[in-house]
């Protein structure tokens, strides 16, 4: 059973709206080696885990997938942010809610030339399931072979690709909205092959100089440079509400990246408030006249009752 | 952010491995109409919420969401269980890692005949991110229209689908393992028909004598009638971690379903505890030899650094 | 613009309900060779003809992509045929609305095993937009290349295909439903050769002994050999309604398939007359409780405007 | 059975040709909410019906699925309009057959950076059954669950989004090609949006104020306007030549769209003259050489023979 | 530039056809982790490779590469073998050509029930491209991140898998014709997994004792460890006809499998002679009938002229 | 089985680097009609090829089917030339391994709006198994059906329909590189539309003048021009390396063109040498790091032990 909590895992920095960065992103959602695809994939490998001498190996699993959930959450979050109003950047924007305005105006014209043309047909101005090529997500993505070392191997690829495409999407923009995801993401990809790299040296591997991959260095991507001087690669969350994960019997010790870092673990990030997009009306999002909006409000200033949480009430 | 609590949300009860059953309830899992889809639907259309008045409408979309997560972990292990040590009912096992033991016999011949021949060539005996033809979960099933009223609408007829397909999956098999997690979903699906109906009262629809969507007489199922008497139709859980979630605006009063109760909502509910899988050496799985099984005990018999956490320690 | 008629171009001959042969036929509604491609594809390539000089051909096409039309409701209500009704035909039918009946009998359990469980489980005992692998139809199957010989030289590929994996299912059941249909496709898929090759020999070529393809002797398919008898390989329908069809011009002369019959045109077969199919409440189709009947069988009851038509009331 | 006629069910406005409007276009031809969907989807649920007092409610299914046909003619040519020509329109046309011309010229270089390249490279200027992302039509788009409430939800809702879609599509392009189909289909979608939400409301829902959706100022689009104002969203036509539908037992009373018009049904539209493009010789679409020509244009002067038609002949 | 030559890699042992065998087999050819795919993702790593100073590394590349594409012929003629005459197998064959035979027999009857009907219905009894779930192959499979760590990461893994795969098929059937080939494609998986685990150690990782993945007992698999006394699974073959390859400076030394062989390379096996399948009339495969079987006899007994070889002529 | 040599079928002309016109060319090699479909289908037919009387047949299919895999190479080398190096051509190269540089440049901002980001973000600027929109290579292309006359008109049709995609695509680039692979592969479907042609015509058709399809005149296409100059449209390969190939039975006599040439068949052609793409920092390709590199190297200047080859050694 899972939990949720109403913060982003990092802050997304405000930036001008970009529709092609926007779509660059989505292969690091919706793509073959996105965040909906590792997600998947460690939650199945979690679900399917076989041994009950290997706890500590599943708990890992189940760690990561959760916090990449969280990681679906950013992402989608980044680019609805990288599209919201994209075309009123274009200049072409409306004010009221029956676009196209008086007598046939186009605010959506950017959609035919900028990025991807379903995140304004489709969508409104929101991410999709999909990759940078438009090409929706698959479950045949998900590798769950059932043996524990080929898996290990697999997700260690996995994370070290999803690394080497985010360092890649790094350079395609400089937008700040997206690279302030991109930056975080490299820093976590790096924790996670940390983490699967571990896990097989305590199968008796040993790496030598290999890792990370891809090799970089960090002072020339000046937003993961400080990231990594905060340790950020080095350090994984168990996301274990009821802290019975022992992935921290795994990941402890030197770093497999040969940076001279300790690994060690905690519960969960503080991570940063989160809000709520404004209304398009060019889009019909969310599309109400006044008549509902009214109801809308009503249920809004309603006083709701306070349920008793077993969890605790924070923050 | 997203955290996990190592409990299932319901009992799955013991009974023999079944095949045929365990690849029907993929449809469940990774079909059109399945868990995979509804949570990723859910959770796409909270990311992309237009509209900072809705607000309890999105965390209503949030705690669905969150809940169908959990159904995912629900479902899958449930397909786990009815896969796992199937062969071996087929009256082919083998004992010991070297399968196929001594001479090349085939313990896993049943995988010939029996529901998706993937759970024993592609998985270990597991699930898999597919529905009951083997077609793999896409994210073109996701809609997000960002128009509130479609989206529910959506929502609705999705949930009401999806507690069709599961009356018919009901009545295609009396496997005790499968009906457990069959007949729970079907009243968690009717309480999220009465979410969505009930969001769309808001907007103004009287809905008269049409739901719930399919009509079933309660007594004819004995397992659903059972969840039935104890209201889990009529309950919505916010599985809100910070209690921030407002879904109970809207969650509340008379049930659109005509059934006479009223509709609540709690944090979360107790959910019971987890096991691991064990081994199964004719697959591989996790395929380990001794001196690797050596390794991997020795990592589960450290001590763990018990990691500080913000969200307390609970169980 | 199109028109229908409530009328099946051929008789579906009445048998005993047979999940497997249904799932074979899907192969000639949804697969890649299969009726709903034959339609979309000289449909694609009757919108996007070019030439006026070339009107007869692209008459030709608007003519047989218009049968195609008629042939998908003949396959798929032979579908519809074939598996309603199927689990009763197992055994385990239940008489009343709420199945699974008292206490959890399982009315489908035999979508377990027989053809294509989505025939039970997604949809009510009712066709599906899919081959005999369940693979979805999809658009890449449509072919326009644009260029006349080309497109002639695949359509009569296409039909020879089609006309092979018909006499392929011949071999496979004896079912009387699924034969009558097989049967008249066969020899519509001959008259659609005739078309195509009629064509190309417009184009001057000269096709000797090859046609038809695959070749045959009528006498050992005894339901072939009776509409062969009848000429219905060598006769065209332009399903043109208001006669502007220019088909004619090349849908005459000898037969290319060298069976000495003579090529002509018709308006449109007579066909014969269509029916409802009856409830299955075990699949909750329509899935109406007393109530809701009641106020179908209300609307049922009412006298409807007679509205004048412009093309006249025929039948 | 089906008839076609060789009248389009609107009328074209001329314009510049403009691959990225017809690109767009193609999401409401091949696209997931497009007219090809809409026409498999209602004649699915036509030939799979249940339930022999439900006859209006197939007749209303059969009636909307044979006008959809009629769309998906209209959209495509429409884009192949779009289309035609365009290389032209980017000045780099050539005139003679052998293009590209004397010594290497390139007149399809625009097909590089505009729109869809398969416009240009897999056919010959023409419409495609893919959406605006280049996707393939597919047969998994289309719901029937054989559940009449559950059929009519998701049908109200596929009208919307289709409805809301088109909109988008309209404030995307001024061109006057592309509007005169999008504001004719916006309409053409509400009049299907009033029949599902009629057919739901003869089951006992009560809409209030919900409908249409999206919700729109019909002055702010001018093209849609004219056509409201002849009241084609409250007009249903059955399409039925032997007028045996009882659509019109269903569609009749005020409009569930609080328009204050009344429903209504007419047998069909008028319609408008079809005409065949012209020869693209750069494309080689038809790609007849002189002497293949002279054999094509033989065909077009022969004298055809009158077929006598059972349906009369009109027009 | 690559050449043919008529002879098969392995030698396919008789036995009697087995349709569910053969569908097994499939995923071996057209699976995700099957020949197709590792032939088309080391040759595009080939194509794609870069620096010049990795020559050794693509020459391996290539050739592990070039060894699949008979890897394709060898597992595509197994699964042609063990469809063929299948029907027969199961009573229902039939003499001549024109099947059904006299008065409309079932000679395909089986293809309803066994392994994938389209082995019966869309080919002649023979093998596809697709897997055991009847999935195609697709071009998403083929990973080349142009990263040389992380593809030969991947390769490894991907070996493995094959591997894995392969063993699993191997404790699913008896039939000695898919366990020759079974068998021989285990060991040189095996083969393939050395020559990625030593150019990794090449790299600096020292395996210790994880390899081979996954971990098993040759002598319980009988036909297994005959090739493996023989030390297929420590030789790899260049298929380097002008011998430029360098892949010999990278597969030599100890195996990184810990078995205590040496790796050595060669230029090509010897390999066994092909055959040409029989014809199957009820298939309509060729297809021929009298006159035209007489045309193709002219054509084989024609006299050849003997084109001279640049590269001399064997065999 | 199959053995290579290190030469391309034909030379690649050095020109500037050019994403879209590599975006374009992926049509001929991952499309529906390109080299990666051809090589396929003409393998599967040949090892599924059912007749020994119909050896010449067969060993034409294997004869063209091996000269597509070395289509499949030069076409892919095309590609990978035209996007090396693509985002130095546009300003923003930079010269280090660690890119984006000092302070983070985006070297690689024109994926955003030129050709397939995947060329950029998924490869390393090579060429992909997708077409000319980015979809990927699939099974489903395949066509076999075991009948000879239909696999031998298909193959006709393809063969056609990819010259004509290639007639487009030069018309829609003035590249060099792009146009060198275009204008020979133009030639050499030529060629095989002649083989399958010249074998239709040993079944008994004759073509008269409809051949070749398009229709062209070679002197508008000069690089086309001096290909047929040399008659290269008219000779076939065997590519058979054991010299037992049959296909020059089929493949000779005057050609079914109509262009006066006499048909003839060779071994193989002599090709040219290929050489090693360089180094791209910015995509981490190959990724060394300086110690890693000093692996490489150390790898590349052993000796490697002269391995004996039973084809002898060439070159």
């Amino acid at each position: 059973m899972f939990l949720h909590v109403q913060r982003l895992l990092n802050e997304i920095v405000p930036d001008e709206p970009d529709p092609a960065a926007a779509n660059a992103l989505q292969e690091g959602l919706g793509g073959q080696f996105g965040e909906m695809r590792t997600m998947m994939q460690y939650l199945f490998q979690s679900f399917n885990f076989r041994g009950p001498d290997g706890k500590p190996f599943r708990d890992l699993l189940y760690g990561v997938g959760t916090e990449e959930i969280g990681h679906v959450e950013l992402i989608a979050t980044t680019i609805a942010r990288l599209t919201d109003g994209s075309p009123r950047y274009q200049g072409s924007a409306t004010d009221d809610m029956d676009t196209p305005g008086a007598g046939g105006a186009t605010p959506l014209s950017a959609a035919l030339t900028e990025g991807n043309i379903h995140h304004y047909l489709v969508g409104a101005q929101g991410a999709l399931p999909v990759d940078a090529q438009g090409d929706p997500w698959t479950g045949k993505y998900v590798y769950d072979s059932g043996n524990l070392p080929l898996n290990l191997l697999y997700n260690l690829m996995l994370e070290s690709t999803g690394r080497l495409q985010k360092c890649r999407l790094y350079e395609m923009t400089a937008n700040k909205t997206a690279r302030s995801t991109i930056a975080y993401l490299i820093v976590r990809d790096q924790a996670h092959e940390n983490a699967y790299a571990k896990a097989l040296e305590a199968l008796g591997v040993n790496w030598n100089t290999l890792l990370p991959i891809p090799k970089t260095n960090a002072e020339k991507f000046p937003e993961v440079a400080t990231l990594l001087e905060q340790g950020l690669q080095s350090k994984q969350y168990t996301f274990s509400l009821d802290q019975l994960s022992e992935a921290g019997k795994l990941y402890r010790g030197p770093s497999p990246s040969n940076d001279g870092t300790t690994l060690s673990t905690a519960q969960a990030p503080d991570g940063v408030p989160m809000d709520i997009a404004v209304e398009r009306p060019e889009e019909f999002g969310p599309g109400l006249d006044p008549e509902l909006l009214a109801m809308v409000q009503a249920v809004a200033e309603m006083e709701a009752d306070e349920p008793a949480g077993q969890w605790g009430r924070v923050g």
